[in-house]
């Protein structure tokens, strides 16, 4: 069973999420325990204080180093054991699909959330192995940056996705954007589906889908065909439509 | 105030972190109406069905068009009124923090989170103005990109952040990524905070820390570089780093 400890002053923010869905799922399973522990916890002040002004002045609070190490260390009693003690920041590395799949081979995360504080630099040097970032936009705090990584490595835990998810072709593993997709009514408004997905055709709703994945693909991110896996035909018929959209511009 | 509405399957994800922290002093203080709305109360079916396999075959399901679309106009009854319908999905243009104060500027914004189902394309060809998503990595829904969306705009609304956090130099703000920062203790475990800081001397403190930024910014994002708003002196003393430091490797 993996096991994913995060460590917040917002335990609270973290119920309805993994408690929902796929994640309160995969914990009533027994695939994965997941813990949101308040760090305030482990404050030896008697105010139960986590954070302090900057040495060398300035605005902003920052987190003490005491409460976050006493943390960590009493979630990890075995000395031996290895977890990634990750440090959800702005600076990190942005998170990736890959960075999700090496995640989900390891016994024990834990997630460390500031929260608009900044973090005193000896946690970032002695404590943490990985700093992650998900995406270059300013948060309040790394609490939904911890819940979108947990959600992303938990769904490729072996068990957590039953047939009717996994079955779903996901945008980033065939390396194109998906196909557009239709169900019924045949006509809602006057707006139809194509026909080619009512022929019955197979040959043709293939061809038709791969045609629409290459050009959505074309259109909106040009940058994933470079590695995407196409033959030296969908490359010609690429360049093609790409010459027609700019004449008919 | 602005509202946001936010069409769900698993409206209880958003309970806690709607309720908490700078969302939920946002939304005490009136300055944000935020709603979790469940679509399948839209479904015109026995059994509330709000998604159906797809015509032309393949496995997943389809988000059908007719509860989505009736949802949008119930929470639009003023014809006049244009909001921000926004769908969460992974071919989406990519969330920056460009795109956050653009939408803080809008009076009303929708979003429509998918559960790992497709959504039927006249959803998004016909009903929705904005495709975005928030990195590239697969999740099993659009909660949390919805969430983290609400959190980045929400900010950045007047009356939003007290003194305490506007303050804190935010990454993205500066073009740089922050320098380090301490707080006490002055030493934790041996490991000791740097004697500038500790110096008292506030032109020295400051160089000190644009010099960090710069440094940490050419380690770990150098692409940001190219825009930030740097004195030619800083050009060329960085450039001076960066052979040092393939010198020494």
């Amino acid at each position: 069973m993996m096991k994913i400890d995060v460590l917040t002053l917002f335990p609270e923010m973290f119920t309805g999420v993994f408690g929902s869905s796929i994640l309160g799922k995969a914990a009533a399973k027994g695939i994965v325990e997941l813990n949101a522990v308040n760090f305030r916890n482990y404050s030896t002040s008697k105010h139960g204080t986590v954070d302090d002004t900057p040495y060398g002045g300035g605005g902003g609070m920052v987190l003490k180093p005491d409460p976050i190490f006493a943390a960590v260390e009493d979630l990890v009693p075995d000395q031996a054991a290895k977890p990634r003690i990750i440090l959800m920041c702005p600076q990190g590395e942005t998170f990736t699909q890959k960075k999700a799949e090496e995640l989900s081979q390891e016994q024990h995360l834990i997630f460390i959330c500031g929260h608009y504080e900044g973090y005193d630099e000896r946690i970032r040097e002695h404590l943490v192995t990985d700093e992650l970032s998900i995406g270059d936009y300013v948060l309040t705090g790394g609490e939904l940056p911890a819940m979108t990584i947990v959600d992303s490595v938990v769904r490729l835990l072996p068990g957590v996705l039953g047939n009717e998810m996994s079955a779903v072709t996901d945008s980033f593993s065939t390396g194109l954007l998906e196909y557009p997709h239709y169900t019924r009514p045949a006509e809602f408004r006057g707006l139809k589906v194509p026909d080619v997905l009512l022929s019955g055709h197979h040959g043709n709703v293939e061809k038709w889908r791969r045609e629409q994945s290459l050009l959505r693909t074309l259109q909106r991110r040009p940058d994933l065909l470079e590695h995407a896996d196409l033959s030296e035909a969908e490359r010609r018929w690429l360049v093609l439509q790409d010459k027609r959209s700019e004449a008919s511009e």
